[in-house]
Order: structure tokens, then sequence, then C-alpha cells
């Protein structure tokens, strides 16, 4: 890897990038992309393309969102253009016709970010370049077309055939290590020490995907704890100074942790891919595990019981009523009201349980009572939990939590 | 790489397929084609992508183009919903009315294809996919609209800036020698000893792309000379027992042969890149390298001549008549006759020197009669050359080889 | 590797080297071991060592001759002063006295190979220079003294714990296949393409073992066919276009050759150690395999048949034969007759069975008239088998052979 | 690495070892140390050598001193023995009559600590052997002899031929980073994130030397800082929030703090042969360096101050103090007093500018009143500097600091 990230800071390609256009520096964005997408891309694209990125990433806000307008506007499709190879196309179809057609009906802005991405590390600035525009849509969803383009070419950038799985351990490079506490969304990590208790033991594991364009960023990782039996709370899981246990004597896997790390790849989905992945790469290794579960936080919990009004304070209580908001709380659309719920059940998984004072750090308090959730990854049922959570909206749930959310009778 | 391709050949991954659909192994790959676009592909997409491609591998001549009918013509794009999306994007421009749109102007195989890239090993699989396609388009071009959307996928799946350059010398793996010998598409090599001599002498380089997805498989390489001057002929450079110099003492890289390595690539083009790319690491390496130069075939040269009857035999008027024909036979589209000057004067290389003899081999004699062909890659002139060729299809060129084409008047 | 390999071919060590001594390449070799082993020897030792080596390296016979005298006389030890020492630290055991008899006892020969292995690249080329000494003994047996501390050093140095265990493959460097084609000792490997059939397929193995100061020259190599049952000849074994089977399918491993590589190296064993690794190394990654076979010649067995005027010639009786010989010739040492079968007894393995026409090679022909054996790795009987072969020097075997052996009655 | 480390700890060995001795466990030490010497220490070798260093490492105080005394007599040399052969190889020199003296004059200790070496992870084991017995020397110095043995062996395998020099940087593996931060001897590195500020910045380098058997360990590590121009503080090169230089610009590489890890190496000298390397390296990756030099603490300077009683406040005096002291104080054996000293200047460097308020810090005003010194590495002076210190004990030394040195005159 650093052999390439080496190759292009060198003495060559200085000499080179001189030559390009000697006055390229001076001009215009705008201008150095119009030269990207004509003649001279084919051989000087990679300098181009290096000169476009240096100088958005030295713009201000309005020089992005300047940036970001001539893409729109500028590069946008012609209709009549479309139209009008359509009809040739479909009068007489052959591989010129549809090639006509295919360049009118795609923006020229999707080639430019192509050819953008061919610079060593373009990639990386693309998805930074990306967050930037989602941040800036929230003001002005004008630029929503914009994005539209971009997840289609990240989408197929960032395939899953395309991403690499990679274990996370104490032998990792630094580097990588520090993002992984930067990441950090559901049990922030809060020290090198704290980490070392999170990779090193031989009961824990960590993976991560990786694109080999940025092979020092984790696009999402998952920790997994190895243990006997389904655990019922997070501050068990990850207590200091518990004694670990053999990986060759654990059971079950529990995914107590899943972040994503690259805002500029939202909506770009990558963590069903990866469970599956972690799931054969443990199920390969260690022949005893057999059961895959999840120890999840139920976010949406505490504002809708605050909603609801039921404000259950024993134990018995609150675990009923997490159950039947996770069974029972839709949105417009029918799915779960809460987001985890939608990944794991959107993945095929089931609600297996649900424990109250399962995790007891102010956020688990403050977003669901320190209610958490075990989601059950059962290989034989996926695809049908799927399927079905998919074509009608169905739940599927272990009877013990059916009963449970069932128990929870609306005040009269 | 052994790692990942290893990872899904699992028991684990065995007994996940078994559950996604017991029969789908008995059902038609259309079928399954549209599951894989449907809901079943978010969760079972890898193992539906599978059995698609195996039932694929295994059909027969007739089966295949079956396949690509049903492509081409089920998953074609509906017009009438093109035209409407398109209608409704304008009249109200935003993130939906555009997704709409963008969904609509593209045909469905297209993510059906993306789909299928999503198994490990699919990209390699597409890509032999698509060689039975153009093979297939040379008697059926109403499939040519099909390989527009591969040239399509493809172009930004193997973008440059994915592709990884890898030295290929005599502690590279045996399977990718292998490969190496079977490619080799311009002084073909015949035997393991003869790999030897072209990789192992400390002045010799040999270059290839690779794509991450498919780690064992060249794209395209390029060999290397390293030399003291610029060599006229072929014989020499490869000269069995000849004395090997030490790479510190060339002042001149030779680019003798650089050969594409997958057919189902054709068309997506990596050899400027690769080039550009070796350049830059020999300049880093080499600090008294400051020439680089090709010895090239001028394949069309043989069939020229013929057709011209000018049947100079005398090695002052061979040349000259080469020299003539790369300067100034030309296409409909007034581009160079040659592909092999097409290709280097594409990148902004210029005709520096021809040298009749350079190449007796009976493939050399019976393309160019032995004629051989520097083009010289001078950094500081590669942008203004490629532009005056793209734009008024100029032919760069040495004062000597200009001379040398003019020396050669019509018979009258 | 590359990396440390380079890293003295550099402008840096050349300078340096020029610092050392401007007139030490004038030299004598014997001043310069001299000099090594002085005061310079801390500072300058590498630049020293390597200037020994190289002279050593360009020496003629004569030349080499005279440094093994100089070794052998001239760096001797004192034995007044052994003595001496030796009472002192008797009379008065210290650090210091011991240490002064420990300086004493040892030759300085020991301490100067010591010296000259800090040069990179330093080992490989001592083993080449005792490769010289041993076919110098032969013809002048005095020189055996200084064999024995080369011997003696070897043997810390390529302690089996120091070794590193490499799976050879077709994904392994040309450069390092090379040498498997080179070195295989049993069943001679005629092309690369024979090589491809040892090594490709999914039910072969090889291993080998490296020294990390050695990393491009294997030391042993052990190859490995993975079979249902154990096999009866050779020829059925590398059978040109037989089906490979699933490595997971294998009940057995069968190691049908084993050659050691250097020359330089005799007498150090590793053939103990690379079986038993290997037999690690299967066990854990193939849970089926419960049999660990050999497929070996005999190479006494043609001369003792010879010998003893015994020509059977019909199946059973060279069977009969071969048993007979295995379990009863002797050397005058009580040990074995056959090299192979005192190797394979002295691991701890057990005869298992005979097999007429199990190697029809010209070679098996004239060694064994094509009779093979199986030694049997019975992990359970290891220890045991060993035991009681190196203290009584007993011969383990399968109730088959030894009845088969009892067969044979000596001609009255 | 891990391949390695983990092969052993695997169902297949643990099968093993059971069979060895199934009461081994519960044997004594010493009679798992006679039984690895005599003849199952060929087969069963590496699991007898396992269960000895285990039992040693649950030995208490007691257990390892009893351990310490068996290697010293139990398997001590026999004196007659010794001058008997030596008597037999004298009168009748021969391999066989050498063979014999060679095993009587060593101690069997030697072969018992070469045979537990060949455990996976033996080395390692027998480095924290040793560090147990130089604690226990201090009080029983009786035990010194033994300690000879192991020095003895530890040179040869820690020969600087055998390790591995790597660049220790951002991207290394936190478990050898940790190992670092715990290591460093000189200027204590207090976190994470100061680690990081010695590593990262692209003015700084790290290198460490490893030992192909303990990859996981560092040996020996060296800090350095490229400048423009030689520093005179410690605090300046460390200074939080300072802006690096490219590396390419910088013209002296500043070695500011080299540390040995492993106390039970003492005495096996990898100084010299790092500093070698690491000046090898960097001059071959950056052309522009000229200047070698460290920026070292003086630790002796304190002590000595007090005893001569010379209480020089001001900033003139303590430097010319320093640099006094430096050049005439000597040891009992005229080597200079100071420790840090005696390692430069046996190196080859010679003493060049003494400073001032360089290391501020509790330790280095305790140590040496803040005073620090440059000691330069002159390539084409090293074999010189250290021939003249090693044979006449010279210090070298720059006009300006032995100016300094002459200006102090004692008090009469």
């Amino acid at each position: 890897m650093s052999y390439l990230s080496g190759l292009f800071s060198t003495a060559f390609e200085r000499r080179f990038a001189r030559t390009v256009s000697t006055d390229a520096q001076g001009r215009k964005i705008t201008d150095l992309a119009r030269d990207l997408l004509g003649a001279q891309g084919e051989v000087s694209g990679s300098t181009l393309a290096r000169l476009i990125l240096d100088q958005y990433a030295r713009a201000d806000a309005e020089g992005k969102k300047a940036f970001f307008a001539f893409l729109l506007n500028d590069l946008e499709i012609d209709p009549v253009e479309v139209v009008e190879t359509l009809k040739d196309y479909k009068a007489a179809p052959s591989k010129r016709s549809y090639q006509a057609y295919a360049t009118a009906s795609e923006p020229k802005r999707q080639e430019l970010l192509r050819r953008l991405n061919q610079v060593r590390g373009g990639t990386k600035r693309l998805v930074s370049l990306r967050q930037d525009l989602l941040s800036m849509m929230r003001e002005d969803p004008k630029l929503g077309p914009l994005d539209v383009d971009f997840q289609h070419l990240f989408a197929s950038w960032f395939n899953p055939g395309f991403l690499v799985l990679r274990r996370i351990n104490w032998s990792s490079p630094a580097e990588i290590l520090e993002k992984i506490i930067a990441y950090e969304a559901v049990h922030a990590i809060d020290s090198w020490d704290d980490l070392r208790r999170r990779l090193h033991p031989a009961d824990r594991r960590c993976f991560a995907f990786f694109h080999p364009a940025m092979p020092d960023e984790p696009l999402i990782f998952v920790e997994v704890a190895l243990t006997q039996g389904i655990p019922n709370s997070v501050q068990t899981l990850l207590a200091d100074g518990r004694a670990p246990i053999e990986a060759e004597d654990a059971d079950t896997a529990v995914f107590y942790s899943i972040s994503n790390c690259q805002a500029g790849l939202a909506g770009i989905s990558f963590g069903n891919s990866l469970i599956k992945q972690v799931v054969a790469d443990l199920s390969r290794d260690l022949a005893a595990l057999d059961t895959f579960v999840t120890l999840s936080p139920i976010p949406g919990l505490r504002r809708w019981l605050d909603q609801v009004q039921k404000l259950g304070h024993d134990t018995a209580s609150i675990e009923a009523l997490a159950a039947h908001y996770l069974l029972t709380a839709k949105r417009d659309d029918r799915l779960p009201a809460d987001p985890v719920a939608r990944f794991h059940l959107g993945n095929g998984a089931a609600v297996h349980a649900v424990h109250a004072n399962a995790d007891i750090s102010d956020n688990g308090m403050r977003q669901s009572g320190g209610v958490m959730v075990n989601y059950l990854y059962d290989l034989s049922l996926i695809p049908t939990n799927h399927e079905h959570f998919v074509t009608e909206k169905t739940v599927a749930a272990s009877t013990a939590v059916r009963r449970l959310s069932a128990s929870v009778t609306p005040k009269s």
C-alpha cells in the first residue's frame, strides 16, 4: 500500500504535472473540469483530476457550493437529446444508436466523477466531497439530484464484491486503530487501554471492511464477543477485569457494536454483507459456535415511551414495553420505527430477547432507559425472515418476545 | 488473497446456500435473475448471483444466447417510462423525481450485472461472460447494445485509480508467470527458460496491472529492457547469452512488448496509464534514465506495401517506406492506419526512428518485412503531442523520420 | 527479504568499505582473518568478513585448501592453555576463571566463523564453504576436526526452533520452485508441467523448511499426497491425467518424497522436525485425516538381494524378501542396513507394508527391483517406537510385515 | 508470524504431548532435562523442552535457584575427561578424537539450552530465564560460570547477521508500539499521543532490530530526528506543536535515543550494528543527508561534578566541565568513565559538541545538570577512531571540544 501511495509523490509526477498546462494552476476549476471531460482528459487525466481535487480542497464554502452548482446545472442532461436519441434507438436498435442514447441519458457529471476517480487517492477525496454535499443538501435540497449520481457511482464502486474483510486486532497498525477509536459509534472507546480490552482478549474479535483504493480507511466495523450463552447486558460483556474464555469454548458470537465510519458513504449499505462474511469467517474457524446474535441498543425507545406516556418503572414492564415497541411501533411506510431494528430485521434476523438494565451508561439510559435487545441470526431462517420483512413487513420474533409484547394492553 | 478466495468455499456458505431456496438449483436462470433484482436480492444476493453464474457457466451456446437475449429484451428500458420520468423531473426537479428518471433511463440489466458482481470471483466471471458476448456479437450484431452496458460498467470498475501496478519478476508466483507466458502477444515466450531471460537479468523489468477483485489475473503487462542508447533490433535485445548491464548504468528504458491479457476487457484502455506509471516507477528508482522509448512492430506495414505495389527491397528504401506509411497512411477517420501507431501517438509519443531487419522472426517478417519503430515518450512533449493528435490528428515525428518519409515520392 | 538483501549493496556500504583499510583488498585472506578476530573486528566486522568471503569465493582449489589449513592449524586450540585455564577454574571457580577456560577450550576458528556470519548473506556462503570442505575431506581426512566445528555451529544456527515451515505451491515464487525441481532427489521432476502436477492439484501438498538468514533457499522439503487409503505404487500416485480428490475427503496423508537441498548442511538433521510439523499442520487443516504414512524407496534392497543370491522373481517372494531385508539386515552397529529405514524408524515410524511393482521407473527397478515400503507414523506410538529403536535397536513393524519376513527361510 | 505461533497450540500437539510420557508432567524438571539430553531427546525433544520450560515458569525462586544449581553442578564438565580427550586428540588428531574432545570440553548444559531452544517460543523464554539468572547472580556470584554459557550461546544465536531491521512507525502493530513505550529508556514516552509525535511526523524515524524467533519483541531501537543543522537541545527536538520539515530537506540525522529492550540479553551488543544499518538505510533513501550525529545524555556527569567539587554554575563553565569529563575522566581500565561515551566512542564516533540546558527534564538535570553531547559518526573516520580507541584508548574529539576541555584548569 505504501508502495502505491508513494508512487506519485515523485520527482516524475511533479515534472510531468508542470508540463500539462503551465497555467493550469491559475485556471478556474470549471475550466479544468471541462478539459478533463475533453480531449486532454485521456492523457493528462490524472494530473487534471488532481488539480481539480486540490482546488476543491482549498475552496471555501462558497467555492464548493459554486462547484456543486456547476455539476448540477452545467453538466446536466439535455432532455431534447435524451428523447431524440431514444427515438433513434427504438426506431433502429444498434450498438451505435444505443451508445448515443446511453451517453445522452446520463449527465456528464457522472463521467467527470469517474475521471476524478483516476487519481491515486481520488476515491477517498470523492467520498469526502460527498460528505460536504450531504451537509449542504440539508440547507439546499435542490442539490438532491447531484447526490443521486454520487450514490449511483458509489454503489458500483463499493460493491460488496470489491470490499476486503480484515480482522482488526492488537497487531493492527496504530493508524487503523486510532480510527476505530474515533469511529466507534455505539459504546465509546475512551482510551488505548479500553481499545486493547476490546481487541486483545482471546474471546474478542473485530472485523472491518476496507476498499482497496482506500486501504487506510475502515468503511464499517463490527465488534464481536465470544461467549457461552447469550449475554443480557453490555456492562458484563465489557467489564474491566473480567476473565476471558478460550475462543474454542464459546458457543455464541455476540455482535455488540456495528459502526459506519464514512459519513460520505451514507446510504451505501455494507452492514448486511459484513455480518454475513463475519459469520462465515467465525463459523469456519470456531467449530463450536452455533448461535449468532446481537446485543443492540433500541435508540428510539425512550422517545416512544415519552410519547405514549406509558411510564412503566418496574423491570418487567419496561421489557414488555420495549418488546411492544419493537414489534408494533411503525413508520408511515409500515416498517419498524426503530432504525436498528429496521437494519437487523431487514437482514433477516429476528427479535430474540429484551433485557432491562442492559446498558446503564448515560447514553444507554437516555436513549432506551437502559433496555437492550438481542437480534438472532438463525442461518436457516434468514432468507425467509428477510423475504417476509421486505414483502409483507412482518417482524420475526421469538415466542417469548411475542408474548411479552402481547402482555402490554393499552390503557383504556 | 488466498484468504479471501477461500472464504466462501466453506461449510457455512454451503449451509447457507441450501437454505436460500431449496429448489433454486432447479429453477430457470431467468427466474433467478428476476429474484436477484427483486426483494430477495438484498439478503440472498450473493447466493443467487452464484447460482446464476454457475448455471451460465454450465450452459451451452444456445443457453448462453438465450440468456443474452433475456438481458437484451426483457431487462430493456421502457421508453414510455423514460420520457415520462424525464418530463416529471424537468417539470419539478428534486432528488425523488431525478431518482425516478435515473432508474428508468438505465436498463435493469445494468443493475443485474452489478448484483452478479457481488459474488467473490464475480468480476472475473463477468469478464469471461463478456468475452462470450463479444464472440457472439460477430455473428449477431443485434447484441451490440448489451455490450454498451458491459463496457459502461467495466470502465467504471476498472478505473485506473483502482488498478494496482505490480512488478513481475522471477520471485513472482508461478501461477502469474504462466499467464505471462500465455498472454505475451508480441514476441512469443517459448519456455520457462525463455521467460527467465526476460525477467531475471538485472537490466530487465516487467510490470503488470491487476484489479483487486481479480488478484491472480494480470490485465495488461509491459516488458522493459534497460539499455545504453536506443536499440535498433529485437534480436539484439533478446539475444540468448548476451551480457546484462547493471540497471544503474542504463540511460534508456525500452518498452518492447505490451500485451493485453483479458479478451473480455477489449475496449477498456489501460495501456496509457500503465506506461505512465511504469515511467514514474523507473524514474524514481533509476536516476540515470533519461530516455523512454518503445521498440514496436508495425503490424499493418506488409499489407500496405503489398497494396501500394511499392516493393522496395534494399534496406534504405524499406525504412523510408515504413516512415512514409506511419506518417501518411490513414483510416477513414484520418487517424493512422497502423493500430500500434494509433496507440502510442494517442498516448502522446512521437515516431522517433525506424529500423530495417529489426525483427527477423517469421512473424516479424510476415507483418512488417522485419521493420520496427521506436516511439519516443518525451515527458515534456506528451501533453502537446497528445492534444494535437486528438484534435488535429497530427502525427508527431522526429526530423529524421520526417525526412525519410518525404524521400518517398510516388511513382508517377 | 528483498528489502534486506538490497540493504548493503548501496552507495553507503561501498563508501564505508573503502575506508576500512584502503589496502585491504590487496591483503592476504589470513591477515584479514586475524584482523577480524582482533580489535578491528568489532566495528569493521561486516566489511572485513565480506572481503574474506569474497577472497575465498575467488580462490582456486589450492587457495581454498590453504585457507582450510590455516583454520585447522593456525586457529587451533593451545592444549597447554586449555589445561592451565581448566586447573585455574577448578581451583577457584568464578565467572572470570570459567570464561578464560571457555575461551581457551574452543578453537579461535569457531569465533572466526561466527564473525563471518555477521555479513548479510554470510550464512549461505558458510554453508557452501562447508560443502567445499566436505568434498576435500574425502581426499584429505585430516580436515575432519575442522568439520566438527562447522557441524557444531550449524547445529546451533539451524536449530529447529529457528526454522520456518512454508507451504510450497503453485503461487510460490519461481525462484523457489526452480530449486524444488533441482533438488528433488527421490522421484525426479522433469519439467515445470511435471512440477505443476505435484503442487497444484487439490490433493497435493509440499512443505519446506527455510532459515530466516537464507530466505531463498529451501533446506529440506517433503511432497505429500492426500488419498483415500494407503497407496501401493508411486505410478498410481503420480499418474498423469489422474482425477484429484477434494482435500477434505482424504483420510490418509502420504509422504512420498523427502529431499535435502543443501549439501553443505549434511549431518544437520531436519527431517524429523519437518515431518512432525507437517503432520501438525495437516491435522489442523484437514480434520478427516487419520493416517500418516510414507511411500518410500528401499535403496539398499537390490544390492542386498544380489549379495544373498536369493533371486525371487514372483510377486509374493520379492515382497517377502523386502520385508526380510528391512527387518533383519543390519549394519555393524546393529541398526538397519537401509538408510531410509534408519531415518523413518529413528523418527518413531513402523514398517507397515511392502509393495512389489510400486516404482517401475529405471531408478526404482535398479535400486529395489521396483519394491516400495510404507512407514506408518502412528502418533500414539512414535515416542515408544523411537525409544525402543534407539535403546534396543528394535524395528517396529506391522504383524503382516512381520509374518511376511518370517516366511523367508534361508536356503539350507 | 501468527501462523507459526499458532502452529503448535493445536489439537495435534496436545495429542502428541500426551503420548510422550503420560507421567511426564508429574516428573521432576531435572529428570525431564536428563531425558531431553538422552535418547528420547531426538524425537520427543520439543515436547520435553516445553514441559521443562513450563515447569520452570511455574517454579518459585527456590525452584529456579535449584534448577540453576542443577545446570551449574550436574551438567558441568568433567575435568578428567577434558584432559584425557585432549591428550588423545593431540596424540592422534582425527575427526573422531576431536569430536570426543569437543564434547568433553563443553558442559552438557550448553547442549541442554540448545535443545530447549527447539520449542517454538523457546528463545524468548530462555532470554527471560537468563534475566532471572542475572538477577540471582547479584546475590550469588557463584552462578557466574552459568552465565558465561548463556552469553556464549546468545552471542551465536543473536548474531547481527540473523537480525532483521524494521522501521517502526505509525503503521506498526500496536503490540510492538506498546513495547516501544515501555522500553524507551532515555526520554520517557508518556502516552500514545506522545508516541505519535515521535513516530508520525515526516521528519522522524524509528528503527528496531528483531530476531526471527522472537518476532514480536524488539531487541533494541533507535529514535532519529531529521533536521537542518545539529540540534543543541532535546526540548527543541521534541517540542510539542513544532512544525515538521520534509525528510528530503534534512541534512542531518540525529540519533537522540537508543534503548535496549531485553534485560535477558545484557552484554550481547547490537547498538553498533543498529547504528550502521540505520545510517546505511537513511543514506540510501535521503540523498541530502550528510551528517550523522547523536544528541546524548552524559549520565555520569553529575556524580563526577559532585566528586570533583568543582561546582561551576554559569553556562560556560558547565560545558567546559562536561567536555573535560568526557575527555579525561577514566575507569581503571583507562576507558572513559561515562558509559554512553564508551558506547559511541567504541563505535568509532567522536565527541563533537557539548550543550548546556540541553535536557532540562528532571532526569536530565539530575544526571548531568542538563548538559548533553553530540557524538559525530563521520563515515570516513569511524574505522580509525575505533581502532585508536580500542588499541590506545584515545578519545576522538573536535577541536572545539578539545579546547573547551583544556580550558578547565584544576584548582590548585
